[in-house]
């Protein structure tokens, strides 16, 4: 069998919270004053039900019947063996991908919108903002509200905005409101545009836009969401990795020995290795490798420490990985992962010895992605190349050794949007960058007089 | 259940050939001088494993277990209850649609494209050439070759290369070589170069290319690829309905009540109706809709009479529907449905009274095709958008009538390469075409003078 299917019956009907696991607890998000922050302070920007889920240490948080008729679309999603990428490689490896770009959306990010658009929905809540950068984010969250009955604004950072229209096709054709960033519509929006009237956009003007478009709402019917880095958002895309477990023992395969996803904010990557994370924490035997790019290596030259999660400074402090929020990466094209931070569950795994980061280059991530697309068929996402990539080492690895290791990697999106990476890739014109750790010393600089998280 | 599945074991094993079956005989192709077509004529151009496929008239045709191993990366494709389309159009019919939007390359076409490289290589050719207008069957060619390991050559008209360079993108991704038609690699697209440097190009240029590419190759290791139309091509995508029956049945539906499917070229139509109109012939009573796009009305409004494939007028006289070879249709933004004939197999079924095609005008198939993206999710192509609408059509009517009809459609592809044209119809940039009797009665008088086929 190449694909490996679940019955609708068969799929997860709770997500995993790794909250309640990790054998030292997490250290808490601290608002401006260095205290914790309380769910009171969050709720003008998120809705109650979903700041419990943020705060919660429940092992398992039920799924609600009518999110799974929406993922019902397209999950659960099929794990498919790469018997061909396998043989190219003349591995004695068993690759398995789990498929998150058979979603409408192209990619795992719609398995969080949906839930956070229905949780918004049942708050009473009548419209979302948020921010895009590639707008692989704003696409899904459009999708999402479009099933379950929302508004949705997106704001789109400008260059992006200009350079990708076919991403604001896409939100509009499902209803959404996609608006380059900076806008006139608000006061943070208009205050940059006052200074620089053609500024390229940032992801952190368009928090602050989303943000204040959100919580300035007079009737308190609007709220933002965010498509990755935070608690509630890693536990909904656990049902990957849940998915993967029961699809792996339907072929007699108890545990993977490797675990590989791409991390950006680490939601995918969250969403895949979790349960795994969790046989390891009872002993299982299995490596977890989260793959960030070498222009922006986070876990790998970043440090553990308090920093906000955009360079706006309007989320919490949280405790994680980051080359501090004033960083700015190369532009490289997995534009999901230029990101500053990491998911704080993703870094408390791997300063918990969970979790073995990866860093690599572009240009060896756009050659798995070619071979994976003349093999198994599918042109991934620039993003998922970095997992193939790493695949591709252990494969070679196990090669080598003469082992017959069972590879899992999250296969997080199609790269149907992306083509321009490739096109550049196969005419020479990309680079690989390795970032100066004097960059990141004078990033983390403006981090001294922020308070230290307790070491795990 | 919402989506119903087959395992890989429970794969059609065979295609299904309707020239079998039909109650009057097909009329055969014929060559310039007016007689017959005979295999050897066309070894030139096809090997003779596929040319063999073209004239046979045997019922049931092996699919190769090779190719069932390349098919298995995204099939057997899930058939899907629409139930959220039919709860926002309050209709009692039972609406399924088989998503041939999961191909890699998005859409039905690689079903034949796959099985077209397996048999090119297994006659011991080594490198196809085809055309392609908008890019989706130059893309499955490119991605087929991948996997079946042959060189792929795309012409791809001028005017579309320049428009849609995302499709180039695609196929070279997948390892393809995609060139600007009139090119300056072959006589036929030096000369017209000659003539006029700043051509758009045209699909019969492109076609004109390939096959003197195909033909002229000193080694006789190249041939031509052709994505529909023909009587190989038909047979090769009744995996689609084959599919779609057994899924039916696992729902405990003996037969649909209505099949439709849109119709440029007519290969995505036969794939999804042939094996019903099968039970049709049988007896059962299920109404068989081939939908076109008003301003290319084939089979509404065309004769039928023996015509070119292609303005080049280098394929044989075809027994078909037509509007004539010369017609050049407006610029509808289904661009895989402006096509001036109609598969011979597709119109003999229309003369013999076993399918009554719909022609439906754009706006109407771009307000189908948002409201599906609203409520089951997917984006579809705008050619998949003339079955939808016309679902929509029918589902109306079993409300008016309080009946509980089962309506099958095949969802042929997604639209994530043709947002530009749900953007200009949101913009209301879009208009409708009515194509004038006197227009088309001025294409056809071209073909007086070509023998005519025996009505049926």
């Amino acid at each position: 069998m190449k694909k490996i299917f679940l019955s609708e019956d068969e799929i997860p009907r709770k997500w995993y919270n790794i909250a309640a696991d990790l054998p030292q607890p997490m250290r808490p998000p601290l608002g401006p004053d260095g205290n914790p922050v309380s769910p009171d302070m969050l709720a003008p920007v998120f809705p109650m039900n979903l700041i419990e889920q943020e705060v919660s240490t429940e092992r398992w948080i039920d799924i609600p019947d009518e999110i799974l008729q929406i993922l019902y679309r397209w999950r659960p999603s099929p794990l498919v063996r790469a018997y061909a990428l396998e043989e190219a490689l003349g591995t004695p490896a068993k690759i398995y991908y789990k498929n998150e770009s058979v979603s409408p959306a192209g990619s795992h990010k719609p398995n969080t919108a949906v839930a956070q658009a229905w949780y918004n929905k049942q708050f009473g809540i009548e419209k979302l903002t948020t921010e895009t950068g590639a707008g692989q984010w704003g696409s899904a969250l459009s999708f999402s509200c479009a099933l379950v009955g929302l508004e949705c604004k997106v704001y789109m950072v400008r260059i992006s905005f200009d350079q990708k229209p076919f991403r604001k096709m896409m939100m509009e054709t499902w209803g959404g409101n996609c608006v380059a960033s900076p806008s006139n519509e608000t006061n943070a929006g208009r205050a940059v545009l006052a200074k620089d009237a053609n500024t390229p956009g940032s992801l952190g003007i368009a928090i602050s836009e989303a943000i204040e478009a959100a919580v300035t709402d007079e009737k308190g019917k609007t709220r933002y969401a965010l498509g990755s880095v935070l608690n509630h958002v890693c536990t909904h895309q656990t049902i990957i990795g849940l998915e993967a477990k029961k699809q792996l023992e339907k072929v007699g395969i108890k545990k993977p020995d490797i675990v590989i996803g791409c991390a950006g904010g680490g939601s995918n990557f969250a969403g895949i290795s979790f349960p795994f994370i969790l046989d390891k924490i009872n002993g299982a035997d299995i490596e977890i490798i989260p793959v960030e790019p070498a222009s922006c290596p986070t876990m790998t030259k970043g440090k553990f420490l308090y920093d906000n999660g955009d360079i706006a400074q309007m989320t919490p402090l949280l405790p994680m990985h980051t080359l501090g929020n004033t960083f700015i990466p190369e532009p490289i094209h997995a534009g999901g992962l230029r990101y500053h931070g990491m998911a704080p569950l993703v870094s408390a795994c791997v300063e918990q010895g969970l979790a073995s980061p990866q860093a690599l280059h572009q240009l060896e991530c756009f050659a798995g992605a070619i071979l994976f697309a003349k093999t198994e068929g599918i042109i991934p996402a620039p993003e998922t190349s970095h997992a193939i990539a790493s695949v591709i080492r252990e494969a070679n690895k196990a090669k080598e050794e003469g082992k017959e290791k069972t590879i899992l990697f999250n296969f997080s999106g199609h790269g149907l949007m992306d083509l321009v990476g490739y096109e550049k890739y196969l005419n020479g014109e990309l680079h690989d960058y390795d970032l100066p750790q004097s960059v990141i010393d004078e990033n983390l600089k403006a981090l001294e007089g922020l308070p230290k998280p307790e070491a795990y």
